[in-house]
């Protein structure tokens, strides 16, 4: 029998570990022949509704990469269907709202919904995921942060200016709050309803909060993070990702998690002083760097290693998600480099 | 006679001066409809080599905003035209390069040219702006930075995650080494062009250098940034701009300037002390502001004009060039709001 590898976890709670863990956000994506052959086959819905595929595109890359956690292969936007926003992955353009929240009166016209039942078919891929895993190593399970979810559902897709979402914070500061407060309740009963499925971490996507000034990521963003975050059941470690916010790091930090998650635009000694030493801290190598020969990838990871010292509570990963033609050999070798080079 | 306004160069210099002086990247642009009025009748290209509308323009948000300093109308990509690459406008989609340049042989194969004859249409537009301004306000030159030219050069176009760059300088730092000498030489060039024909200050907009890691900016992008600059016609102040960097910003003030130009991801005052005093400042208010009412942009002035205190070397600005329907009126409230809340 295999022992559990709990290096991810023990990393989590700044634990001593023999070598610093490692995965890859988006590991179950494009880069994989595996995931390329089945969205041939199936839509991206689908796959994440089909619980069997999802398990399957979830547990192939912790085989054939060798990480140390496996993480859901689902969609932060999943959450937002139900609220009757009319949501498509339309294909090359990236998933579209049809039907945009753009005041108090659209935000009240969002369908209520129980996440337990109407995505149960996630819980279902948790369950699936953890027996496939047998505990070989932990399973993350995740959802888009209020601020980037609300940024999806006023936009309407993705964005430049982020004109819409700031314009309702600016002008409309109640609809804001009402929005954000539900993103918030909803978000952090579906981050539950994971955990209580099987999932031993959780991260927190906050992809798009690089658009704010600092103050209004305090303002209008912090206190809704800080509420997911305050709700997530006790004990399991919370992962906070953001990127863009070198100029916001102390409130993030704020905002609260066990896991500080850090792109590539700063440096993990110096973010990891901004942050402060009570958290753990996850990244930073920039997703462009998998393209570089395997040699110059392990100078980087050294670089990183360095940079994060012999203090517990540094989980190696990417800066963002692995990029869609970043070849398979090359995360290989820079796994492969992690462990190597932080052997203890 | 009025009286010249020296306010600009004063700040630039770190000099007290009776209130903050403030102009806008991309003051002459699409939200003025003067602007839009001619761009119905010419093409963008053909604006910037008309050098009696290229002036026109530049003066025009002058006299509207009651600015303290103009910025020739023109675009960093100018100065590739002569190279041979085919750069296009092409509407909507932003400038295009149909021959991108991604190997050393590509890099070797770039036209050389004298900025001094190709470009002299900038630099009559240059004479015709200094003699309509008479003085009222500085006129203030620019070019791209070797970076966010180079990434232009080797995308061909706007970019997401910058692949082929990067993959440039990991795979063939000597052929990026190479590119970016080539266009420090003609940027200083073309700069200081523009300083003999009559600009005062100049700006060096590194737009893009905020999809570098911290160690790629000091060590592939920082020493031709600094080449440019230290090769300007010493005594005119110089502007270095960049977006994204809060992480970098110790790198980007290495890279030299007398003004550090800041983008609104990042508090004024926790940057300036990042950077030190011993330069002056500009910034930053987020460019979407201005699509809030004038009594909410009217605060947020307030608190950047806080964060800068009584320290001379503040230049108010955007943190990046005001967006397309960005509404007239407000724009002249947030001028009239730094003069009169920064009046000493």
């Amino acid at each position: 029998m295999i022992k559990p590898n709990d290096v991810f976890l023990a990393a989590c709670r700044r634990q001593q570990t023999s070598y610093t863990p490692v995965w890859l956000m988006r590991q179950a994506g494009r880069y994989m022949e595996e995931y390329r052959k089945l969205r041939r086959q199936y839509g991206f819905l689908e796959l994440c509704k089909k619980s069997d595929l999802a398990a399957e595109i979830t547990v192939t890359p912790v085989e054939r990469l060798g990480v140390d956690a496996a993480i859901l292969f689902a969609d932060i936007l999943l959450i937002l269907e139900p609220m009757g926003v009319g949501l498509e992955y339309s294909k090359g353009d990236g998933p579209v709202i049809h039907h945009p929240v753009r005041s108090g009166k659209d935000v009240d016209g969002l369908k209520e919904f129980d996440p337990e039942n109407e995505l149960s078919f996630v819980y279902e891929a948790v369950k699936k995921i953890s027996k496939t895993l047998e505990n070989k190593v932990p399973l993350i399970g995740f959802a888009g942060a209020p601020f980037t979810l609300a940024s999806y559902l006023i936009e309407g897709g993705g964005s430049r200016n982020y004109v819409h979402t700031k314009k309702l914070f600016y002008t409309a500061p109640d609809a804001w709050q009402r929005l954000m407060e539900r993103l918030a309740r909803d978000t952090a009963k579906y981050l539950n309803c994971q955990i209580a499925a099987g999932a031993e971490v959780v991260q927190i996507f906050d992809s798009w909060a690089g658009c704010l000034t600092p103050s209004d990521y305090e303002q209008f963003v912090l206190p809704h993070t800080r509420a997911v975050i305050e709700a997530v059941t006790p004990g399991v470690p919370v992962i906070n990702f953001t990127t863009g916010t070198a100029g916001s790091l102390k409130h993030v930090r704020a905002a609260g998690g066990d896991v500080i998650g850090l792109d590539w635009r700063v440096n993990l000694d110096e973010a990891w002083e901004t942050v402060g030493y009570d958290v753990a801290i996850q990244g930073n190598l920039d997703p462009v760097t998998l393209y570089a020969a395997p040699k110059e990838i392990k100078n980087r990871v050294a670089d990183i290693l360095r940079r994060a010292g012999a203090r517990p509570g540094h989980i190696f990963n990417l800066g963002h998600g692995v990029l869609p033609e970043a070849p398979v050999d090359h995360v290989i070798a820079m796994v492969e480099a992690v462990h190597e080079l932080s052997a203890r």
